[in-house]
């Protein structure tokens, strides 16, 4: 494992390109009030959750309501070769938001229509803007839902850009496995689809999956065809502490290794417990915890519940607290969900550095204990949830976003991490994406070979490098 | 829907390119008799289980033992502008391993070894001419098995190359789901890796996924990691006849849209029962009839089984037969492996012109019934079976292939089909891949926005067009 290659942890490489005023004005008579340029909007434009700072807000910021009007914005913007950023909620960890090259922001916030559902097929088309609890809430009457819960409360457009997956996806599948089908804006403005509402394909190219996960890099998502699933006949929440977070992680790899279908399992540390319960006043135990739901029949969902409480209790789990009504299952999950907020404001002023990492299931109590020794000796306060289900865990180390010292810190933290879960077989990033935080690490996970052709595949896509430029590899 | 842009179904593109003696020279010196040059061994490479004859065999075959001998072999004749065709067992149905512009062989066969099994982590690394059987067979005593299958005793190579999938894929997904991780060897003769072995990852363009599915046209796999899945507790299969086609289609969209998790739910038709019975004497009803398969917990099994027996029984279904044993579900899933050969040996010199169409399962039934009738008036012999829980369903036409007159009625009736299936929201092919013969369908499906778009992919990765040209797209 060689050190990463580019530090971009503490400072990303700006290099402001050009936007001529030729383009301002060309956005202006095309879009009228619809382009802002305003210092507010764009600022608000130019950040994300990421915990970087510094970096100079777009030159102005598109309000697009149709395909057609990202077409248009993107062909203008070719046309002066000046960077365009694709922007939805905002809710990206790992920078990919940052004008880093300058350029404009197409904002696809007002593109949240729910297009089509199609409850008989278990599939429904939208717009990148529609969040997915927007999409939740309009599909209800049908029985059916979309599981991928990254958390926050993202954008479908912004989730299949990262490949987002969360809490259901040890169940579920990620953004990969959900999207069917897109409709797309290349760097030339053209409007291509891929993919079909049909279940499978050999029908060439797997272009849709090239986009899922492309970070606005290769073109702007205009429309997501998605898997949605029947709710399941019964639900079941559980909580249980454990003594240790090694017990906790050695009942989670049983529990996968044993191919129990269950579909969430959380892992919440004891830190972690404590900050909820002064955010939400929960009162839980603060000791490490499973949050864990079963999808299924009721005869199924009691059948994983009972050899999950079986294992849980071999590894010294107690206290287990159970929910079937929504109400209580809500009330459990506010621990979850919280989380990150609740994380945050225990340090007024402090951004979270996120980790990532995602290991075989066998390995993530390796990738994890040293891990957390590690974080215990720094000093650093953290907060540690984990999609352990899935061997992908997240440390949100708190620092002051102004004190260099205290960042420095933290990302060797993260680096050291990642360094444990590369040697382990495992990614860098299960779910936030590159973006400009991970480049470095990017290049150790894949090699120069491969991060070398996912730059001529760029390249070829968008031989102007304007589609948000300088994220995933520098370019 | 256009009619196709290019009729590549009777007659393939053939464009040879010049093999100079200078190559097979320096194959020779390089590999010694691990390059044959016999008409042979070269006529053996030249052909597939596609209904195309008359295309020139590849000038040379290399057997492979090593990615280092797939790399010198590519590397020598990327040096010389000649084509290279991955090949394992030869079972490809579109033409995927017709030299039709030349160039040589790569046999992958000796390429057979499991590489690495970490049933801890429910995942497998084999190389690429190791087949899904005997992938099965090294893992059997891990409890643990790979579930994909697509009739024919495929390598996993070639498998992941046309992105197969089968029986199973209703519940367990495609090689789209299941691949992990890949090495390849590059359109240079560079080797490369992607993916991980970690079960999500968000580390940059999703690289698996685009050489899955490209069908020997961006590089060659040398290495395919897996996951595999523990053999269910319990498993039951079923065989159950139905009063027409429709019913049994009925009864199968009403069992997807309930969301029940079925492991497998063919479809084979009373033609092709009548074949089978005469082929492997099964003595079974000669009606339409499903074939089903049941994995989970005894109650589970048990709870889906009688979800399905329930519908079934409203569609008309009768004599549901039972099987929990090994032998007897080898003996009811006989008739459906068997179903290919049943039917060509029925027609004795008779080649299978195949449809692969694929549709939302709600357009199931619109799209199978029109084109069974088609087919009835067209007067040519035909199987029809079906992973119609996925909306996936094969005509196989029994055509003597030197009768241009009955091939084109044949490839009519498919146009026919494909026409259809895409005005549902459908796929030209859910598992066979493009090669040859859905070349002109792709287009018509994809647009041509998005072929160009393959079109430059490939461009960039292999400038010099040497990776299993003339596949996919005309190029």
């Amino acid at each position: 494992m060689n050190a990463p290659t580019a530090i971009t942890h503490l400072v990303p490489e700006i290099r402001q390109r050009d936007v001529p005023q030729a383009l301002i004005d060309a956005l202006k008579a095309r879009f009228g009030d619809n382009c802002s340029t305003a210092m507010v909007v764009r600022e608000q434009h130019g950040r994300d959750e990421s915990s970087f700072t510094s970096v100079p807000p777009p030159a102005a910021v598109v309000f697009a309501e149709s395909t057609q009007d990202v077409a248009d914005a993107v062909t203008l913007a070719s046309r002066h070769d000046v960077p365009v950023i694709p922007f939805a909620v905002g809710s990206s960890l790992e920078g990919h938001l940052l004008a880093v090259q300058g350029g404009i922001s197409i904002d696809v916030n007002r593109m949240n229509r729910v297009l089509a559902v199609q409850p008989e097929d278990l599939t429904v088309t939208v717009q990148p803007g529609v969040t997915r609890k927007q999409l939740n809430e309009a599909i209800r009457d049908t029985g059916l839902f979309f599981p991928i819960d990254p958390g926050a409360d993202a954008s479908i457009g912004g989730m299949a850009a990262t490949r987002a997956s969360g809490t259901n996806a040890v169940r579920y599948g990620t953004m990969r496995e959900n999207v069917l089908a897109l409709e797309v804006v290349t760097a030339s403005g053209e409007v291509i689809r891929t993919g079909t509402r049909a279940k499978k394909s050999s029908a060439g190219y797997d272009l849709t999956r090239l986009f899922v996960g492309s970070e606005g890099t290769l073109g702007v998502i205009t429309e997501v065809t998605l898997r949605i699933y029947p709710i399941p006949e019964a639900i079941s929440a559980a909580v249980c502490s454990f003594p240790s977070i090694e017990a906790a992680v050695r009942a989670t790899i049983q529990v996968i290794q044993l191919g129990v279908p269950i579909a969430r399992v959380e892992l919440i540390d004891h830190n972690t417990v404590r900050m909820v319960n002064a955010h939400s006043k929960l009162g839980l135990r603060e000791e490490p915890m499973l949050l864990m739901e079963f999808h299924g029949s009721p005869a199924g969902v009691k059948e994983q519940a009972e050899i999950v409480q079986e294992i849980a209790s071999e590894h010294g789990g107690q206290a287990f607290e159970w929910a079937t009504t929504p109400e209580e299952r809500t009330r459990l999950w506010t621990a979850r969900h919280n989380s990150y907020f609740a994380a945050i404001q225990s340090r007024p002023g402090c951004r979270a550095i996120s980790t990532d990492t995602c290991v075989p299931i066998s390995r993530l109590a390796d990738c994890l204990l040293d891990s957390v020794q590690e974080a215990d000796a720094s000093g650093i306060p953290y907060f540690l949830v984990g999609h352990v289900g899935d061997g992908n865990f997240h440390f949100g180390y708190l620092v002051n976003p102004d004190d260099d010292q205290e960042r420095a810190v933290a990302e060797g933290l993260n680096e050291q991490l990642v360094a444990r879960a590369l040697s382990l077989g495992g990614t860098c990033t299960g779910e936030h994406g590159v973006g400009l935080h991970k480049m470095g690490f990017l290049v150790d996970e894949a090699g120069a070979g491969a991060v070398d052709m996912m730059r001529t595949i760029k390249r070829a896509l968008d031989p102007k490098n304007i589609m948000n430029p300088g994220k995933i590899f520098s370019m």
